[in-house]
């Protein structure tokens, strides 16, 4: 393992890949290995003893290809593993709800947050547990927008649709008052313009995959682990069932194109 | 095993819930043994030998408790699994999409028959496979919704964001003047009225929940398994995560009040 090692991302299916557009663009010169658990998907309703089975699982196959540093880019398995994970390897482990949280503290002036979510995420009640760490004098909204990853999934990203369905979620957010809103769920940047539209110029929008990759940077020039490649790096990505599926739907979202995804037995990694 | 066994129905989570109903109200002394896969849904876009590993566990399971036949209350694993499970067992097994394929074929005047469903049993082209062999001449247009499942499960049931998007999936089933229009998801019978309200009064909507209790009915009297009992059944559900949110979503749906549901480590059926 050296500077010239990958990252390896990992989630429970495609929302991960907005982290790894955000970690494109921020840090151009990282080779990646995205792992998405695509046959165990979705994580949101799963125990946190299942979640840490598989994120487990998912470390030890990005161990053999001697990752350098690890991102968690999913909500679920950060709030539900990576406390414990980390005690467990010697790499940097990171994940995407503090990144998004000390942002959020930062940037409200008025105290009330909003955070945005799947069902698994708010219930959990992570956001405001981080939050309330960072500044225990926040006051934190959470609400479940169970329909917002099928929109993107559908590819309904700009659509008068995702707009009244964006409105009624976000609607009781709004008369509480929220400054801040946090898309806590790796879906949610890619209905960002809509919620634009929804809240007004009047509220910050949080988007942990952003915070996250300036998390990972700021982390690897610390450890002294950042990349001096010059050459284009070839990153490569791994699901446990539909890779042509995955596949597709990578390419609508980030900045290069997939050539090849390949499926992985994930569960022999024990 | 006798006729005094209970009937076991399975699905990826509470879809199959309308299929019980159907089995309540035209069999009301069949006892019914419900298991839902909740911790592994959505099946829909999962792979052919996933979904059949997933069956195979659910059917042990649902052998166990001595059942004396077995319905497969769901799409996706009717299309991937039924044939392979079907051999492999010795007491009666159904799926949801022959009942609804044949009565389709019976039921339309013009040949163009509308299918939709969840994108995983549209991509299998299964209705296509059974219609054809039951009239080649038929035509089938397949059209995958996969919102309409999100929505029934947020409840948004009789709505206009539903309508809407009811609206724009199925408009393209009418320009291909079908007059036949297959149900073909356990979730949308719940949003017939919806449905009906966009399509009009010129298409026949089948809903293959109703006709798979139909061919239960037939099987049992066939092979003499038909209950005697004259006591109220008492049904038993089960499901491999969240029995309450489960049980509060059953008690919407069906005509009973289910008083308990239970937890069940799936995996271990092996």
């Amino acid at each position: 393992m050296s500077n010239k090692s990958a990252i390896g991302v990992f989630d429970s299916g495609i929302g991960g890949l907005t982290v790894t557009k955000e970690i494109m663009n921020q840090l151009p010169k990282e080779q990646i290995i995205y792992f998405g658990d695509t046959a165990r998907l979705p994580y949101g309703s799963k125990s946190k003893a299942t979640i840490t089975m598989y994120s487990r699982q998912i470390i030890r196959f990005l161990l053999t290809k001697d990752v350098k540093a690890i991102v968690i880019a999913c909500n679920t398995a950060s709030a539900h593993a990576l406390e414990t994970v980390r005690k467990e390897i010697e790499i940097p482990i990171i994940g995407v709800i503090n990144p998004g949280a000390k942002v959020a503290a930062e940037t409200t002036r008025n105290g009330n947050i909003g955070v945005i979510a799947t069902e698994g995420t708010i219930r959990s009640g992570i956001y405001n547990e981080f939050l309330g760490e960072i500044r225990p004098d926040l006051r934190v909204f959470g609400k479940a927008c169970p329909l917002f990853v099928p929109l993107v999934e559908e590819g309904w990203i700009d659509d008068p649709i995702t707009k009244e369905v964006v409105s009624r979620y976000i609607q009781e957010l709004l008369y509480k008052d929220i400054d801040t809103l946090i898309l806590g769920c790796t879906h949610y940047p890619l209905l960002r313009k809509v919620i634009r539209e929804v809240v007004g110029d009047g509220i910050e929008l949080v988007n942990p995959a952003y915070e996250t990759a300036r998390t990972l940077k700021h982390v690897l020039e610390e450890q002294k682990l950042l990349s001096e490649e010059t050459t284009t790096p070839e990153h490569t990505f791994f699901v446990s069932d539909g890779a042509e599926k995955f596949r597709n739907f990578a390419n609508t979202i980030l900045p290069c194109e997939i050539i090849e995804t390949k499926d992985v037995n994930i569960k022999t990694f024990e």
